[in-house]
């Protein structure tokens, strides 16, 4: 009739089998299951138990519209990553996609081909140009393609404070013939956030905390299956030790140098700049 | 090299594998591979993921020095009452541990035998006595009794803004003879709280929100497993529905009514009172 430690999941799973909706219902229920699997299996004391509640709570307190600690979580544990894998299983054919991570914003401004998304902030001219197309090589025009990156210390849009303006992201659209022209700066490797609970935990271990140098990128077409990844640059520090495990070979590509003169744009640059060349392959639905 | 759905688990594991001390890399990935397992047999989808760090986030949000929103969520999937069961694991001869709850407050006053508790709070009289002593039935001389429970509304101190004294806790300690009296009021059972992220789960479950009528204990003598217990009112609502599953058979008992009169303190009650018995068996280390 009442608990012991044999019969305590058994209760438990029971009654959250109650949920209205089935979905839930095996969501609760699995959760219960493999949370207590877990607490048996390490045999978890009642302070490991406690320093968990209060790591937990610290990581929900630090977290605002600015900074996500528990998105993080799931990105170290690797957790991200899995969901991501399987949710999008494309055809071998089509761009993989990656983590989303948690510095993306909604509603950034549509940018003419070529246009400098970068505005000024200081480092070395990027461009990345190609085509999207779907599987079979079709282009689509006037596909849009939601570019965000952080700038050369690290730091994206939304974790800095008081900005106007939208700062290193930009929506570009394709044209006819399925191409794109996006400028910007090169990204570097980074660390990830080491001054709240995540950064805690790994300075408690040997994983490394940074992430290779990497561009974001969306593109959520009718009729495709939405893509969300990165593009990394070839020669980038990390690529095999990512802290939030999102490299992927077919990601990789290099960032070309090139010397000053005519850019991809048409126009001309004073400086030499980096060229990365990559065609977006979406899947159809 | 790279990851993908069928080595992400194992890259995650080798690299929290890397903790400094064993039992965090134990700790850790154990909870990777429990975690991974958990979202693969559901087949996590992105927005249940999304509303689950969202859940997750708002449950330490709403967490502080009154509130801990994750200790009840540990609570209500059984997760408390499996580590309570996990970690002490007594004789049956022993009073049983039972959970510790969010509402123990450190450093209740001293009170003499038979001291009111509840002073002044409305509520029918209610006395505890009893014996506390080893698992040889030895009566030990000395030994405190940390008592604390919630008022007839259901409130803790804990929960209430601006309580200046101790209010409805109390240590007592027993005799030479092992024995013990406390006065309070008699608790009555009351829902946990519904206005966060565990009730908007709640409410979408047939799961009761409610505990038993209790009064929580704990007793910490030197030379013997720490318990912490409660006693619960034999004829109380929701005892086989406690929805932190803390009920245990061997913790009701009954609240038996008296007549004014003579009360267990020897001094005279002008109206009825309810009196309760139980010998607090300890268990040596």
């Amino acid at each position: 009739m009442f608990v012991d430690e044999d019969n305590i999941t058994d209760l438990a799973v029971e009654r959250w089998a109650t949920a209205h909706s089935p979905r839930l219902g095996e969501l609760m229920t699995a959760l219960v299951r493999h949370l207590h699997a877990f607490s048996r299996e390490v045999r978890l004391t009642e302070d490991e138990w406690m320093a968990a509640i209060e790591w937990l709570t610290a990581a929900g307190r630090i977290s605002d519209d600015k900074r996500q600690e528990l998105i993080l979580t799931s990105d170290v544990l690797g957790l991200s990553t899995l969901v991501v894998q399987l949710n999008n299983e494309f055809t071998p054919r089509a761009t993989p996609a990656t983590v989303l991570g948690p510095f993306h914003i909604d509603g950034s401004p549509t940018a003419p081909h070529g246009f400098d998304m970068s505005d000024g902030i200081p480092g070395t001219p990027l461009f990345f140009t190609g085509r999207v197309t779907d599987t079979e090589g079709k282009p689509l025009a006037n596909a849009v393609l939601d570019v965000w990156q952080a700038d050369t210390e690290g730091a994206y849009e939304a974790q800095l404070p008081e900005i106007d303006e939208a700062r290193l992201r930009a929506k570009y659209r394709t044209r006819e013939d399925g191409t794109y022209c996006i400028r910007t700066i090169a990204p570097r490797g980074y660390a990830i956030p080491m001054d709240g609970p995540v950064g805690d935990l790994m300075r408690r271990t040997d994983i490394s905390h940074f992430r290779p140098a990497h561009v974001h990128f969306l593109i959520d077409e009718p009729g495709y299956r939405k893509l969300i990844t990165h593009l990394f640059q070839a020669d980038s520090a990390y690529l095999d030790s990512d802290v939030v495990f999102g490299t992927k070979d077919a990601l990789i590509i290099p960032f070309t140098e090139r010397p000053a003169g005519t850019a991809p744009d048409g126009r001309t640059l004073e400086v030499p700049y980096l060229h990365a060349e990559y065609d977006f392959v979406l899947q159809p639905r």
